[in-house]
């Protein structure tokens, strides 16, 4: 951040009275700019013993492998924003969602909250965001073309759980290395 | 947002290629710029069979009782977050915080996600965010004079969970009156 986005005049990093950390202040409507972490919504859409994966048609990370996911929307909540992903980047319709996992990544102020949910059919496909879409077994699964380690730890824990065939809801962190995850 | 964080330039709401809703987008560098939901994270502090709250010192609300909650800052886990605002707030230590509710409030674009921690001692306190700090049973709760409807569910939750000793996870909506909630 450069300019304030409230008058289009110049912002420096100041701690403001009364706080205790560097904030981007307007040096001329004094108007004080917080950055605030993101949310990514998603989900593993479960079928019979597969789960649905996608193929990245865009970048970051184009051709590899993820669950549908994405940045959470104003005016939003966060299941009906994971059934919009499931829908915008593989078409497929969701049933009922259960909050499975939540990840934060400190190193790029994300946290990424991922639902469970069975697909209500086999009707689903690609998208502009997808150049692949398809339904994996377990040993099927590309750990080695995954588009990101965030998806990958949450698919680990999900087949973990499986044995057991229960899903307590979690909170982890994922550490990345920040030059690298710049844009995700 | 009026004007480009990047160039200092005018931005006009428009709908980008390959998008479906309108966002802010600069005239000039043509930046588009997102605007993302907030999280707050909280916390219910437990010690034996009562609760710590803190009566708000500062706007909005000024005067009336919450639990310690704000908004996750960059680069924090989530649970680090609901530890600073808790010490922040009521100059308490929290021993293990377990997820508890989450809370979205579309209307306002923020999401809570409020744990459940044990005090690990009674050396708690005001600050300069709080006018007051006290421990409540369930019956001297102050349902009259809740600075916000979202902690009040969240309590009322609570307390009937509390009846069985379970608490699982859940999402909840709340619903606003957006115009009551413009700050916060």
């Amino acid at each position: 951040m450069k300019f304030c986005a409230d008058c289009g005049q110049e912002v420096a990093q100041q701690i403001p009275d009364g706080d205790d950390r560097p904030r981007f202040v307007c040096q001329s409507c004094e108007k004080i700019h917080y950055v605030n972490p993101k949310l990514v919504v998603g989900c593993i859409p479960t079928w019979e013993d597969k789960i649905l994966m996608v193929k990245r048609a865009i970048e970051p990370r184009y051709g590899l492998w993820t669950l549908p996911a994405g940045y959470l929307e104003g005016g939003e909540s966060v299941a009906d924003g994971a059934r919009r992903e499931t829908r915008e980047e593989a078409k497929a319709r969701l049933g009922e969602l259960t909050p499975y996992a939540m990840y934060n990544l400190p190193e790029i102020s994300q946290l990424y909250l991922i639902f469970r949910a069975p697909l209500l059919d086999t009707d689903f496909g690609t998208s502009s965001e997808s150049l692949e879409t398809r339904l994996f077994l377990e040993e099927e699964i590309p750990w080695d073309q995954m588009a990101f380690k965030v998806i990958k730890e949450c698919l680990k824990h999900f087949f973990n759980d499986r044995k057991s065939e229960t899903y307590p809801f979690f909170i982890e962190d994922i550490k990345l290395d920040r030059r690298l995850y710049l844009d995700r």
